[in-house]
């Protein structure tokens, strides 16, 4: 598999100097880590961190400004960071009124995570944890991994720290995103890693994987190719059964990596069509990406008055602008 | 090949009706063509009016809005809408000041462009054309093609438009812009069309193709493949002469279509620490697409003041804001 890089080992380094080079007047990284942040913080906000793995660009420090993060911690390509990281984005994020972790549950994450926030105390630091699990391919909510939903939550739970919200005013209204948002996708290809030569799966040239994660993990069934048109139908049929009824919508239709835009706005005319439910905001394009491979995952998030106004609050992001 | 669509014959128009679908508030389709249009026109102000073949997504309809593009015409998958889209387009952008088409160098676009300027100058609207043409890749400039650079040449000229500049005048900065602007590029992969089950070349495993243009075009070189830091000193070597020297420049690294976030921001990397000039500004995503090929397009502009004003000038497009 050819990649646009140099050292394979060191891609993650390369892709983080990168970032901070093309936008060095509102990002920088903190010295001797791989935690990205703002340059400026504002005072007494609660701290808006988030972080895990790498390979899901532009996920998370393509997020990290003005009414999103406040610090992203990038692990190696679908390895958790340390608990040393998560450390340092804590304390680089907090400005005095304490600072929530958004974590995406896979069980490194959540562990270091943990780990981050008794350090934090122990210097005096609260540090709340958020876990999302927006993933309705898994039955058991309590393994429902972390996807594209949680871009979501960042940008919602962002939006209200700016205002100034207590660390248990932002974490409450995290959690309530969190009940609210859920998402499932598809992969058409395989994604390879940058430092192996093999895909993370094998898949027939007619068949999709249904259900998958965003690690390159397989998903909970295989099926012959669809159109799209039968996908969306599929991925609805699992996800509108997940969240509250009645409720206004936010869609979001996230490319896996290599799927073009053009076909992601098929699919979002597709899903548009069949979702008989008022639509406040679609978003399409590659917010959660899973290195190369092609396909798509669905997110819809069930609104209410308090997220829709920090859904579409302003945003200063490298990833994300409105 | 996989792609997530319905009927290829009609990938065009399900990509249309789903960025209107997602976009409602911002954009239009004119009825019985393939034109995306601003819902509401500013009076007076020249109409920017561009265009071309689709599979280059989000060019051009994602960059119409506020600061760049009033109309854009969406042809089949590579190849050139009919003059009268073009002709639908201009009667739409005109706003009683003129209109400025800015199209690509391909003798197809540019040939419909001439034959709408001519109806439309029968109905009493005048339409100016520039032609961009920034692929160095080509030796002779008449042939040169457009390609990425395109998409800032819209944005300065629209950003200029949008103050109420005269016709003559926007056709005047549109005109240095492109003659500041210079792209090359290089293919990890073919594309391959919706309706077409082969690539468009063949190209190796260990094998890229340099000087590509963005319709599957062979290029002028294949090489074995490179690593990033090898491949931007090779795309510098072709473009820097090609520009005004001391210039401050801006940077576009720009994405194929199936090349991941991670590996263009590094090869941004390796294009700064190798650029020894003052860079104001750099872009890093997929700007002007060829479906899903793999593979990067870097594009140099070279700023004087009134072009760095204009291509830092507020924008509200589906792809660009600032």
């Amino acid at each position: 598999m050819k990649k646009l890089m140099n050292d394979p080992e060191n891609i993650v380094t390369a892709f983080l100097d990168g970032l901070v080079a093309a936008n060095g007047e509102r990002l920088q990284r903190l010295e001797g880590t791989d935690v990205i942040t703002r340059r400026s913080f504002k005072p007494q906000k609660v701290g808006i961190v988030s972080g895990g793995g790498s390979g899901h660009e532009p996920a998370h420090a393509g997020y990290v400004g003005e009414g999103m993060l406040d610090a992203a911690v990038a692990g190696e390509v679908f390895t958790s960071p340390g608990a040393d990281q998560f450390l340092a984005a804590i304390q680089a994020a907090d400005q005095g009124a304490g600072v929530l972790v958004l974590v995406k549950n896979y069980n490194g994450d959540v562990m270091n995570v943990e780990m981050a926030q008794e350090m934090a105390e122990a210097e005096g630091i609260t540090a709340e944890m958020v876990i999302i699990n927006d993933d309705v391919a898994v039955d058991d909510p309590e393994q429902r991994r972390g996807i594209a939903g949680t871009v979501l939550v960042q940008k919602m739970t962002g939006a209200f720290a700016e205002t100034g919200a207590s660390l248990s005013e932002v974490k409450r209204l995290a959690e309530k995103a969190v009940s609210r948002v859920r998402s499932m996708s598809v992969a058409l290809t395989p994604c390879t890693l940058p430092a192996v030569d093999q895909p993370s799966f094998d898949l027939a040239e007619e068949e999709m994987e249904v259900g998958i994660g965003i690690h390159g993990e397989r998903g909970m069934d295989r099926r012959e190719v669809a159109s799209s048109a039968e996908i969306a139908r599929l991925l609805l049929d699992h996800i509108l059964p997940e969240i509250p009824q009645g409720a206004p919508l936010a869609v979001l239709v996230n490319g896996m990596g290599s799927t073009s835009l053009m076909e992601l706005q098929v699919f979002a005319n597709d899903v548009i069509e069949q979702l008989d439910r008022d639509i406040q905001h679609t978003f399409v394009g590659e917010y959660m990406t899973s290195l190369d491979m092609a396909g798509v995952s669905l997110t819809l998030l069930a609104l209410d008055d308090e997220l829709a106004e920090h859904l579409q609050a302003p945003v200063k992001t490298v990833q994300w602008k409105q």
